[in-house]
């Protein structure tokens, strides 16, 4: 025999669950009942607007009001109120969403009204916090107040009052004992400036003394009045819900200050963000300056919906890359109740997570175009985002030849294809690739890049500490270029040219040198490399090969490398320049004792150079030169 | 007139909302299901147990099934079973916990039962991923089993069958076609491993091949038979629900390797947590080896709720420096739906937090008296997580004296106690306080640390990032101590004793030396600093005050220090040993030229020594150097 039935729920059943399960933040209360008066207000506007409620919307504000001694907390509206008809229906359903009616009824003239409200659960976060929860509301319709009150019991009441004559709601949470934290004026404060700083409709909360100005022909002595004032607390008009157009920068500073009221250093760039198909989306992102990142895990990108705010978790939301800015994305796209994989697999997100990271790319290449010599002086704060993106988002690394700058150590800026047709006629070596010289330190690579520049060549300065997976991007996105830093090699190995060479020693001799020198040095670190250079080139010249650097760095910094680099030794060349006067020197030296200091010091030198000479080798090497210095 | 009533809720207006609400996950209705099916059988295990029900319980196990034709996933239990009247009591009733049921009947005896179920929310999670659900379940009462067939809607079918003739219920998840993804072997594979690999009942998820030993006489070519064996996914016994004293180290490491099998290193410690008042909760935890940190962010603790994961994100239950740890804890007590705020409020979190801190500390007390020799070469490893916890937990700062390790430049390793003891005799000062000479790097530091060690004083090789914090804050929680790296000043002034100084040289001499080196190195980051030393001490010292150096490097690593500091540029000292062979040198030099040469190479020694002198300053010395042996 088969039963048919309707699964059901009862109320006692869900009630505590609401209280206990739905907003682990016992606060979010506040934000809710708020966006449900901001929506009244928002609903008037609207029947007003079109004619179908014929009242004055006039400039309606909320407030919210604590009153200590009889432990309430007030959130009063002046919007569309309720008739009883009306609270029968929203209020006492729970989970039937007033909004949504409103959103459907109204479907094409509502479309940007703001209106927040979605589940209709809203109202009964009342009770995380509340014993007993009352309603006084007045619709806009000429039909009496009602009062209607409930202590989280299912069981409510309803009546007709005339304690309330002005059109609008009226909440009265009479608060728990174990919320008394909700009574506090500092607390309330601190919440309507966390969740509704930028809300549409004016919430005052208490009041402000304001000094008037003195009429001008006042005397000099003479005191200003005051005046008590309401102290609002939001701004209504936030800049990313105003036109691009019509801001101006200051504006747009303005707005970056008060979004963050602790940051006193003003940032490089905004983008403006604006997009409505196939998805909503406002905002203004910021360019900080990274130099102080004292602040950077605290003031983060904040998500609004309809100008609420609702975390500043955006990860997911935002490629990684850009979590570095700072800003405001509203979106009513984007699923409120968040979770980081289901983030990843929605197909809205990601959309937006893509329209971002082009409209930063499009921004950045209009930046450099607009002003190329403020864009060089930013470069500096701004590279780190550039360039994390190149290495993550292919997208992004498509765009970005565009507005990549690559300084030299001589504090010039090039862009890519102005960086090629410069270094080509000089830098491409005998089997026709491009060599690229870079360094990654100014100061401790200054003999490298003296020796480089003494050729002729450009040295850029690439110092980010990511800048191996770059360049190992760029090596296999470009064709027939490669990458080398100055002390990869002896700079005439770096850039091989078919010239000639001199050498001033024979082969038994050259034989001779290299055995001297290593059994001098006996240390398995350093392969000695005899080299015929220019007599005048240094005579010990310290390298590191590139491949095997530049593995260990992409390791240490996290990703790419090849497996277990990390733990290898770090191995050198040492070039022995075989035509330098020492190198003749070395050879001429009878006494072995002599012959061996002269090798360890020129070797001490070389390291000096490489930043290789430490701890005791380092004292050593400086007492006696002390020593010489008193003889 | 008033009127009273019930609120109410309709089962239309609900259903969609625990669909899209919820969970945000999606993935989560496989853990919820696969909850449910253990309590079915856990509570079979508890009603057998006490005589309740007259059946065998066995060795059930569940399984998992998918059929991709047929696009359905089962979940199977051999577990209690429902009657027809129970699926009407449970299954069409929305937040009724039969789980909760269960445990007000048992109170007693099934307080320990391990029975997970809550809110009787889960079984309706299954309609986020499928259009259509079936039950088949058999009581292990005498009664026919039933089907009961639902499509999301809120009508349901409910049949008496004959398809089912096992005790146990079958959940059969018509998957929709928004969710194919949960058809793929590869991703219930994933889901069962992320969130069920712990719990208390073994899981089926297909089958395996098992070769079979071979018979020991076996001729060497016999080829073993195998055999297909379950595929049993979970360990339902996990360590951290055994008892420590049943556990061996070896125990702990495969259960490590088990919890992170990307993890090939071995961790340091274990350390075993469980209480049972005031909160329950067990657990392991590891500190491993930080060296290779790629994983830190992958390998985190894990939070479970009766062997069922919950999460890694465990931020706010256990205390920020234990966050680098690793490992399990598991708690019923810990509340599931957790956000950042809550938790910080929350006064049976802030308990198990401050436990966990205790028992770390307690661990680490007994781990040295244990084996002091090998916690002394695990030091390096740990010390960050002991540091990290002592700036910023009070409590345990109060106990690490007994744990903390203050190493020196030559290997030995001292409590503080036995530090104190050591140094008190020699490196009070004048004064009577007690200075403790530390090295950040014993490299960079090298001739420092010779001259401090040369006065028979310990030198303690302080290297984490972070020790200028807990340096302070020793500083301040002792009496009569202060810190000084051994670069702060000259050796002399660092701990000054009342001994009678000799001088060289008369103050006119003085005068001049000082005025001669002031005029030859001409910056303003070196104060001229005369002071009679030894004759044999270098001529000239860098040395950098202290007090600003800390500050400096305090702001650096976040918090502390003083607002400002990091803008402001680097100051040293010059000390010039007036009774230096090389100062007498410097007043008899006659030609203004050598002397100011004279000068300038003792600066550039100087710089080397506090790694200072680079960039072209460097090359210019070194090639200056080169000359000079090629003379």
């Amino acid at each position: 025999m088969m039963t048919k039935g309707n699964i059901n729920v009862s109320v006692e059943n869900i009630f505590p669950l609401i209280k206990k399960f739905l907003y682990s933040d016992h606060e979010i209360f506040l934000r809710e009942l708020i966006s449900n008066a901001t929506d009244a207000t928002l609903k008037l506007k609207h029947l007003t607007g079109i004619g179908e409620a014929k009242v004055e919307y006039g400039n309606p504000k909320l407030e919210v009001k604590i009153d200590k001694d009889q432990k309430t907390l007030r959130i009063i509206d002046q919007g569309i109120g309720m008739t009883g008809e009306e609270v029968e229906k929203y209020i006492n359903q729970v989970a039937f969403s007033g909004a949504e009616e409103f959103l459907e009824k109204y479907k094409d003239s509502a479309k940007d009204s703001g209106i927040i409200g979605h589940f209709g659960l809203g109202f009964y976060s009342a009770f995380m916090v509340a014993e007993k929860v009352e309603i006084l509301t007045k619709s806009y319709k000429d039909e009496p107040a009602v009062r209607w009150i409930c202590d989280g019991s299912p069981e409510f009441t309803l009546e007709e009052t005339s304690d309330k004559t002005d059109r609008g709601t009226e909440i009265i949470l009479y608060i728990a004992e174990d919320s008394v934290e909700f009574l506090e004026e500092g607390k309330i404060r601190e919440l309507l400036l966390k969740y509704n700083k930028f809300m549409p409709v004016p919430i005052k909360f208490g009041t402000k003394t304001h000094t008037l100005p003195l009429p001008e022909d006042a005397p000099e002595d003479a005191v200003a009045e005051t005046e008590e004032v309401d102290n609002i607390i939001n701004n209504p008009v936030p800049a990313w819900t105003i036109a691009p157009s019509e801001l101006t920068n200051e504006d747009y500073m303005k707005f970056y200050h008060e979004l963050y009221p602790m940051q006193f250093e003003e940032p490089l760039f905004n983008i403006h963000l604006n997009v409505d198909y196939p998805f909503n989306l406002t905002g203004v992102l910021f360019f900080p300056k990274l130099s102080n990142n004292l602040n950077i895990d605290k003031d983060k990108i904040q998500l609004y919906q309809n100008q609420v705010f609702v975390t500043d978790e955006v990860k997911g939301i935002v490629p990684d890359f850009l979590m570095l800015l700072r800003g405001v994305i509203d979106s009513p796209d984007i699923p409120l109740n968040v979770s980081r994989s289901y983030l990843q697999a929605d197909g809205a997100v990601k959309k937006i997570s893509s329209y971002i990271t082009k409209k930063v790319a499009d921004k950045m290449a209009s930046l450099i175009n607009e002003n190329r010599e403020d864009y060089e002086k930013k470069w500096n704060d701004i590279k780190i985002v550039i360039e994390y993106g190149i290495i993550t988002e292919e997208k992004f690394a498509e765009k970005a030849d565009k507005f990549t700058l690559y300084p030299t150590t001589d504090g010039k800026y090039f862009l890519w294809d102005e960086l090629i047709e410069k270094i080509k006629p000089i830098q491409t070596d005998k089997d026709n690739k491009l060599v690229v010289l870079y360094a990654t330190n100014a100061d401790e690579q200054h003999s490298y890049i003296q020796s480089a520049k003494d050729k002729g060549y450009e040295v850029l300065l690439l110092d980010s500490p990511i800048i191996s997976h770059v360049i190992q991007k760029l090596e296999t996105s470009k064709e027939n270029i490669s990458f080398a830093r100055v002390d990869a090699d002896h700079v005439n190995n770096l850039i091989k040219k078919d010239e000639p060479v001199i050498s001033k020693l024979n082969e038994t001799e050259k034989e001779s040198l290299k055995k001297n020198v290593e059994e001098a040095i006996q240390d398995t670190k350093f392969t000695v490399q005899l080299e015929d250079l220019d007599s005048d080139d240094a005579p010990f010249t310290i390298t590191q090969p590139e491949f095997m650097r530049r593995m260990k760095e992409m390791q240490a910094t996290g990703g790419g490398g090849m497996f277990g680099m990390g733990g290898f030794p770090e191995m050198y060349n040492l070039v022995v320049n075989s035509n330098s006067e020492l190198s003749n020197q070395i050879l001429k030296t009878e006494n072995a004792e002599e012959k061996e200091s002269l090798i360890k010091y020129a070797l001490d030198l070389a390291k000096l150079s490489q930043n290789l000479l430490k701890g005791k080798d380092l004292t050593d090497f400086i007492q006696r030169s002390y020593k010489q210095l008193e003889k």
